[in-house]
């Protein structure tokens, strides 16, 4: 799985997105990229806590079955359960959050890699259950300003990888990219 | 202007975003991320070409008033005009899409800054007009996989600052978060 993500030498990380918070019909596109983000961004998966609508899902699973995978796409009823289900699997909860600590300017970064390489990274919408900054084990700023659930899962993901996630070749992909500086260039990949 | 960003040494970057391809109610709440992660990371200003709601306009403005600046937001009808006047005073055109080079495993971004500290950020809808590739200077992904103009231009800032942006003061904020590892803690701000 994933097999070209490489922190550092050791075991490799495993990391899944909880998306807390979603609002049916105003939060579609945006709950629709966290998912790719996450994919991109070299997550395992990303689990919808609550209702979401069917096309947030079919959108996510129509990458990754042309982009390639492994990626999981799953929806669970309750955002408490999956945190407390997690953490009892011996893993570890960064809740991305305005408030938290700023991931530049402190070492948080560096604490949440020694804590563990199986990390939940949770992301709200507009307004969070307050209880989630106590079932956190980090509560994590990307920046302390307003800005996006999306922004912030990129950013911290890429900080948390340093770049490998964006070299990473996906498994049964149908098609790629050959980056180019002027065109689009796209392979098909027969089997 | 933007105090607290620093590069290196040397004259302080000047950075726009120009958003293109919006679709009106469609792209609504992707369009104001787009806003508010240009403000929170770094960027001057953003630019709408094209059509798009006032209540875009209205939320990023809010969260300037708010949460300070300076911070600008334009509306222009072509956006092969704005471009082409940037080029014209000097800026250089970065066009962030995932058929371009990878910002990871490439030289693109030591070629953008050596170019430069005058940067206008293209970021488009799903679809963009084939010219954007032609008139940008660089065609840069953020890795080559598809997921979201927000996260690419999180990343792409994040990474033009090297993490500086995360620490920038704004001025005439009328409130400002206190880093805590578990509260929420505001500070209101009086002149």
């Amino acid at each position: 799985m994933a097999k070209s993500v490489h922190l550092e030498a050791g075991e490799e990380p495993i990391v899944v997105v909880l998306r807390v918070g979603h609002r049916p019909g105003r939060d579609k596109r945006i709950s629709t990229h966290v998912g790719l983000v996450a994919r991109a961004f070299g997550a395992q998966g990303v689990i919808f806590a609550g209702e979401i609508e069917e096309t947030v899902i079919k959108s996510i699973q129509r990458v990754v079955e042309t982009w390639g995978g492994p990626f999981f796409v799953k929806i669970v009823r309750s955002y408490r359960e999956a945190i407390n289900q997690w953490k009892e699997e011996g893993g570890i909860v960064v809740h991305l959050t305005m408030y938290g600590e700023n991931i530049v300017g402190s070492n948080v970064l560096e604490r949440i890699k020694r804590r563990g390489r199986k990390v939940m990274v949770v992301v709200g919408a507009e307004k969070v259950p307050a209880e989630l900054y106590e079932l956190a084990d980090f509560n994590v700023a990307i920046g302390n300003q307003p800005h996006s659930e999306v922004g912030a899962l990129a950013v911290f993901l890429d900080r948390f990888f340093g770049g490998a996630e964006l070299l990473k070749e996906y498994l049964d992909a149908k098609i790629r990219i050959i980056p180019s500086p002027r065109s689009k260039i796209v392979e098909r990949i027969h089997r």
